[in-house]
């Protein structure tokens, strides 16, 4: 019996299960208080005010964001501790001191000498001690310096003597993200808390402060087992998790909380194809599970209750069509799916998907309650 | 020396070169001009008003589109000739009803019975004989019918007896993305005229009638050499081109205007990479060229005046981190590249890279005229 609330909703558009959200959000929240760290949620996955407020302690706390735009929409409601975790540059530090200004304690991100010298220029002429994240490399996946590295310390120093406030360190362990199953994600996880925690006490021993500890990736904040030295853990995906996430069992397929609302357009019989109406433009381009084991194709087709169909993936994408077919291994029957039957489509990779939308639809936990809808938003 | 003009954008942004978008513009007009068929183009790559006044008729004209939001938009602004491009389902017709009664002629498209019934049911009850085009199917890419398959006569039949309007037929020639040189991208641009060719023939025969024979993708669009028997052709992408279309040969690298504009922001000097501002997020997850045999990664690095730096690609992007470094087979110098530089990159597939942006920046043609901005849309 299709659900009426869907039914009425133009597609494709995003769907979110609330009370699936709310798990992921405690099992990780649980996990921090565990560990003894507090938990800093990155805001880029769901870009939405009204998602921030379930995983932002207290419902403004401390918050992480990968755009001077999050930060800006996320001070104007009232968050106040924002680190912008993509490294800084010069031309954006006019915008960071109007944060500062409104009040927003927004604090930057660098790992070489030209940033430290800028947010050091920029804290001098505006009499704000811009504070700064040195970026620590744990795995050789993008940013960051190792904790042995001489540019280290004379971006400590150029910070701190420049008038700058040294906040501390900061790790990303991307290369979590290619290691299956949780032994695997502990290890990446100590290799980032070694990481920073190596760097913070050089820091440290040569004279320069190190309050903030900072590591975090979905897969390593689930999977550590210890973190002393760590201060705050961060993670963004976790709230919906994903098909990419699932295939290294970071989850289960249950756990996602957001998918695609789709609608049937037509067949190809003669190639058993299905053709709906999300495409790329609602789906991403994204293909993360195409180099992980299971291939999910451009996501996981399930009924319009949100139960995966066996068998069925979608394997093409086009802008405005999707195509569904049968998985190359699966020998099974599938079912006839008629035109105009509503499907729903689990995601390779929930930021990627989220962003090709300019709000979700949201299913609440109270059975058959009217559907939320929160905005979000994008740009830069 | 940089450009003061761009050197004033926040990036990641999106820049439009407005000489290149003309010359790409004259190019297929004279193309469509040569080959006696009216031009209609599909505005779902630009999704911009300012945009579609170029390649519109008069700036008026007949156009595509891929979601009832741009119908929408397009009609507001006085576009009164559009086909929307995407199978249509039942729940959607209220939407092409109101536009019919604002006085847009929104032309849809069906390749079933199911599709078709909902159509006439629609026009009876609206009393508006809304007029459908039935897909048609040249090269088992996607949708549509082939001439021979008896549903053509039935679609046909059921929509001109239940008070619709059948308006002709459509090809879209999907296949011919995988075609190098114009050689054989005309063999595609033959096989899509035969097949709408072939199937309003079948339909004349029934005692259809079949006013309109449309084709269109742009490679064929391009490479046609006699298009005897269709009334219009139909292209998106040749207004901005993209590596994916270079990589065919449909355009040169030269001809490409759309570019996302990012700074630099670190280095692993290590591994040679040069970090940018522009991730996934700004560029898309489109790797089109990754099937082609030069595979251009995330895209060419250009200088900030447009032009290729030999041997840098973007190799990875993260979510707001794009990594450049040297091509795998390149064995020349690369220059060093110091923080706070601006680069250009040029897209793998400027649909998907244009629709991460909320607007343009377009470099007039006139030599230091002041930029344009040109606001887009999405949503469906």
């Amino acid at each position: 019996m299709p659900d009426p609330r869907l039914s009425a909703l133009p597609t494709p558009c995003l769907l979110v299960d609330e009370a699936k959200m709310k798990r992921n959000i405690d099992r990780l929240s649980a996990q921090a208080t565990a560990l003894g760290v507090s938990l800093r949620p990155h805001l880029k996955t769901t870009k939405s005010v009204d998602a921030a407020r379930y995983v932002l302690t207290g419902g403004n706390g401390p918050a992480t964001v990968s755009t001077l735009a999050e930060a800006e929409a996320f001070a104007r409601v009232g968050v106040t501790d924002i680190i912008y975790a993509v490294g800084i540059t010069a031309p954006k530090l006019d915008r960071v001191i109007a944060l500062h200004r409104s009040g927003c304690n927004l604090i930057v991100l660098l790992d070489n000498v030209v940033q430290a010298q800028a947010v050091a220029t920029a804290s001098r002429s505006s009499s704000i001690a811009i504070p700064a994240l040195i970026e620590i490399d744990c795995d050789g996946h993008r940013s960051g310096l190792t904790f042995d590295d001489p540019t280290l310390l004379d971006v400590g120093r150029i910070l701190t003597q420049g008038g700058a406030a040294l906040h501390g360190v900061l790790c990303h362990a991307g290369g979590s993200y290619g290691a299956v199953g949780v032994a695997a994600q502990a290890k990446c996880a100590e290799q980032e808390r070694l990481a920073v925690v190596n760097a913070a006490e050089a820091l440290r021993g040569a004279g320069l402060q190190c309050p903030v500890v900072s590591v975090g990736s979905t897969p390593t904040a689930h999977a550590a087992q210890d973190l002393t030295g760590v201060t705050e853990m961060r993670a963004g995906v976790y709230v919906f998790f994903d098909l990419v996430m699932a295939g290294i069992e970071v989850c289960c397929i249950d756990d996602i909380a957001l998918s695609v609302l789709t609608t049937v357009i037509g067949h190809q019989s003669t190639r058993g194809w299905i053709i709906c109406d999300a495409g790329w433009m609602a789906m991403s381009r994204d293909r993360g599970t195409a180099a992980q084991d299971v291939d999910q194709g451009y996501g996981i087709v399930c009924d319009s209750a949100g139960v995966p169909i066996p068998g069925l993936i979608m394997v093409q994408a086009n802008q405005e069509h999707g195509v569904i077919a049968r998985r190359p291994d699966f020998k099974g029957a599938v079912p006839a799916i008629p035109v105009g039957t509503q499907l729903r489509i689990l995601p390779n990779h929930a930021c990627a998907t989220a962003a090709q939308h300019s709000g979700y639809n949201v299913i609440p936990e109270t059975p058959e309650a009217t559907l939320m809808n929160w905005p979000r938003f994008g740009g830069w």
